[in-house]
């Protein structure tokens, strides 16, 4: 006996979710089909219209209703500051803090070769092309702190050699409200290393 | 700044899915956007056309295109016996087995007091009335091995008391291939009560 098959073809769709399994994609699916009628065609409508009146942000490649995007098309915000992030929703992790008011740039992943993705898949040319521009002081690396993020820095700081913009990264270390004892070895590493002088 | 508008629509109906966070709701929705509307709209139309087709055995209460379900009207299958689960994926993990040769009866859930799920909202009933239309000879319980699983049980126990089917429970222990420093309290404690008589 195997699920009627609907219900198959909505756990093929749910596991080709990131990070979804075989097992969830059936709790998923059961979950729907218990919810009832309505509940399913409400996530279905959400799904199919995704895509509807959404813009890519034909300057930093963040996604949004307009083009250039809000924060693209703010004047207010400062323009010599691009803050690089590798997707979408670092923009709006970092959003949320609320503490950074100059703009972004989407790279749309971080190089990673044993995963298909070299800098010919990302916005690399976009980024240069924007330095050259002009108008940038300083590019900040916000990519995460991985084997892909390190390497898409490297890249980047070579790409950017004679450029004449300052380049920073963001700071790794403890993460705030944690104790040292919990942490992992490399977190402490990269504290120890971004020690900074009191006095 | 915010998700555009779909994009918030559909965190929010994937946030409503058991066991997905804000955060991997988030996920989902932007690896769709990324993948493209195609497979956006092949999600979408999975989901909304779930319930086509679908029938809810009236017998059993498992979920098949036919009522009878195809195990339900299953002549080569025992009658006699009688095997009580919690939900529909329950009855798919047991027919994976291929060993059961009997039939089901899907309560829809089991008794928990503080998720508001009591007796009147299970297939309760259901399963009085199958017991004394007769031809049932034994009544196995998987219910799952929690305090809601075992209330299920021994509620079921009262009910068909006197009803003169044999009554048993599946049995809980160790897992196949687990070593025994790996196993959690609870789950030895259930290992050693259920122990066995070699010879």
């Amino acid at each position: 006996m195997q699920y009627p098959k609907s219900v198959q073809r909505l756990i093929a769709e749910f596991a080709k979710l990131p990070g979804v399994g075989k097992k969830s994609a059936e709790r998923f699916a059961l979950h729907l089909l218990k919810a009832g009628r309505r509940d399913a065609t409400s996530l279905g409508r959400a799904a199919a219209d995704l895509h509807d009146g959404i813009r890519t942000c034909s300057v930093c490649g963040t996604v949004d209703e307009t083009d250039p995007c809000r924060i693209c098309s703010d004047e207010k915000r400062d323009a010599g500051l691009l803050c690089v992030v590798e997707d979408v929703h670092d923009v709006l992790a970092l959003e949320a803090v609320g503490r950074f008011a100059g703009r972004y740039h989407v790279l749309g992943g971080a190089i990673s070769p044993l995963d298909g993705v070299g800098p010919e898949d990302l916005r690399m040319q976009e980024l240069v092309q924007r330095v050259k521009d002009g108008g940038v002081r300083e590019v900040i690396l916000a990519t995460s702190s991985s084997v892909a993020g390190d390497a898409t820095c490297l890249y980047i700081e070579k790409l950017l050699e004679g450029s004449g913009v300052e380049l920073t990264r963001i700071a790794f270390g403890l993460p705030v409200g944690t104790g040292i004892e919990h942490a992992d070895p490399n977190t402490l590493a990269r504290a120890l290393e971004g020690r900074r002088r009191l006095r």
